[in-house]
């Protein structure tokens, strides 16, 4: 599918962010959630940032405290055989069946403001910062659902007991209210609809899935945006194309005339991330009407390709202005980019169930 | 700790129980949730029945399909490779990294009812059967909650796609409605409080987690009962001990002078089930006062040792009257017992935090 990216792309990179925490180093300004306030377009960055150890022997592991509201760095040898560091992004005891140990750098999300959706400008702080025990390995991939004035930014929320989902709203993006964490472990992805269907608020999540099933995509309903349920599965899996391995919501949905538009990511096993369509009923989201046959997005630009966690593309939030899609999504787990895409194109190239 | 086991035990066995289904044998009759109504303590059975296989070469895997509102049979070879059958509970496919393809038996809810709490007499038809796409492998391990005049009862519903907690009402355990999933996968040993706390409706649940964490216990709240959110970690694993590996809620959790008494399961990595409590703080359940130095039972009877998977002792629902809890569980995954335990010996018990 035809996309037009932006020639400033990558829009930011780790360079463009300046650390939050001494001795550390930004690896990732990435995944951001997309909001409009104030005649401007917000990137709510995530920003990850690692600990710079001393000793090449030793890796260092951030860890938030909340009863310090301060970071930990733990250390581990990298000749301890208890611990396997393949994956650059988490640190895994192998003595232990399955999951993470630690992960090597800590996110958080900070905000970049630009007015024309090319040029952004990153603030100096921090604008939701880990708080809470749920949240001490960081928070991650934040969305944003503007309903009325309040803005509800929704993200995942990583400790050692689980990821889950959080949740904050904020009406000016600087008094901000914690509401907890609004869908419990394994989970992440979540997008909460604009709007009410027939009564009811409803989101997207995507439980990661042990004892059977796949990580594929779930709906839930709500009627305050606190609590959730009459969970149904939506989409899963398609053997042998580009969603093969794992799924998950991407963008926060939008209303078109055929149907809810859902930009989500798939991925295959050998974590190459694309982004496709899902079209869901206008009066009942949890029917799956079209899904795209072939990706909007494929990461074929140098900065999609090459990076930290490369042969990523991964969006948290789209602008929709008339048939042009300004889908904002992260490169390589390690910078923004944006892509335009056409409405009709996305629609065109649906595949109806 | 001193545990007076019924002179009846085991109260029930899969002999007590004709199958629902013809060429089927009923392998399990235990984990029932517990209801008193009418004057008669009702238990509502988890009742597993294994399809008989002509052909010793040949597992058959019982399917639930909704849309023929019966039971398929999916033929498997023991000698196809792709599938591991040394737990007898399921049928692992060894190609895909975690989890199982299919299992051995399909579970349902029976009521069995008494007058004394000792003799029971089963039901001739299922009480709540599989009846939505999320529960095409069945629905095990149900608990009761009584609030008014209304009985909610609550079970895992279990699906290709994950399992979850699905929940249904009724007034007269003859008209059902169901509601739904009310937590999503990967989710069980849900137990939802007797009464509001502080204006809130309490649930604890157990998430199995797969990226990071282990089968702990969280707590949740809501408004309805329907919508479930703050999710909160509650309890966690302790090595070496008796609960080192996974525990989950037990019995519905109950009102008592020092806090709520919820007696939960915890097991050993080597499968071994023991009951233990917990005491919860009685104006904020999120708080964990006390817990269990030692089990409150341990699977040392005969049919609790020995049956389809021995060592477990798992109660879904107790009576409690005055210092005596008439605590109602599934040993060994075969039959229902009874054993009755001193409020006080298990308060007694509780080390302090």
């Amino acid at each position: 599918m035809k996309a037009y990216r932006y020639e400033q792309n990558p829009l930011l990179t780790p360079l463009d962010v300046k650390p939050h925490h001494a001795g550390f180093e930004v690896i990732g300004a990435f995944n951001a959630g997309i909001a409009t306030y104030g005649g401007e377009i917000f990137m709510l960055l995530r920003v990850a940032e690692r600990p710079i150890s001393p000793n090449p022997g030793i890796v260092l592991a951030p860890v938030y405290d909340p009863d310090k509201n301060g970071v930990e760095l733990v250390e581990i040898r990298k000749d301890d055989t208890r611990y396997d560091f393949s994956d650059p992004r988490v640190i895994v005891d192998v003595t232990v069946g399955s999951g993470f140990a630690y992960l090597t750098s800590l996110s958080y999300i900070r905000i970049a403001r630009s007015k024309d959706g090319r040029r952004f400008a990153v603030d100096d702080k921090p604008f939701v910062y880990p708080s809470q025990r749920l949240e001490t390995f960081g928070i991650e991939d934040p969305r944003v659902t503007q309903i009325g004035d309040t803005y509800y930014v929704y993200f995942s929320a990583v400790s050692p007991v689980g990821i889950g989902e959080s949740m904050v709203s904020t009406k000016d993006f600087v008094n901000v209210t914690h509401h907890g964490m609004i869908f419990g472990p394994d989970n992440k992805d979540v997008l909460i609809f604009p709007e009410k269907v027939n009564g009811k608020y409803y989101a997207l999540h995507r439980p990661t899935v042990k004892s059977v099933g796949y990580p594929e995509i779930w709906i839930a309903e709500s009627d305050n945006l606190l609590y959730w349920g009459n969970h149904k599965h939506l989409a899963g899996l398609r053997g042998d194309m580009w969603d093969s391995a794992r799924i998950g919501g991407g963008a926060v949905p939008f209303r078109t005339e055929k149907g809810w538009l859902e930009l989500y990511h798939g991925a295959t096993k050998e974590h190459r991330y694309c982004m496709g369509a899902l079209l869901l009923d206008l009066d009942d989201p949890s029917k799956v009407i079209a899904r795209s046959g072939v990706p909007v997005l494929e990461p074929i630009a140098d900065y999609e390709a090459n990076g930290f966690f490369g042969g990523v593309v991964f969006s948290c939030g789209v602008i929709v202005e008339g048939d042009v899609v300004k889908m904002y999504y992260g490169a390589a787990d390690t910078s923004m980019a944006c892509a335009e895409l056409s409405l009709q194109d996305i629609l065109d190239g649906l595949v109806y169930l």
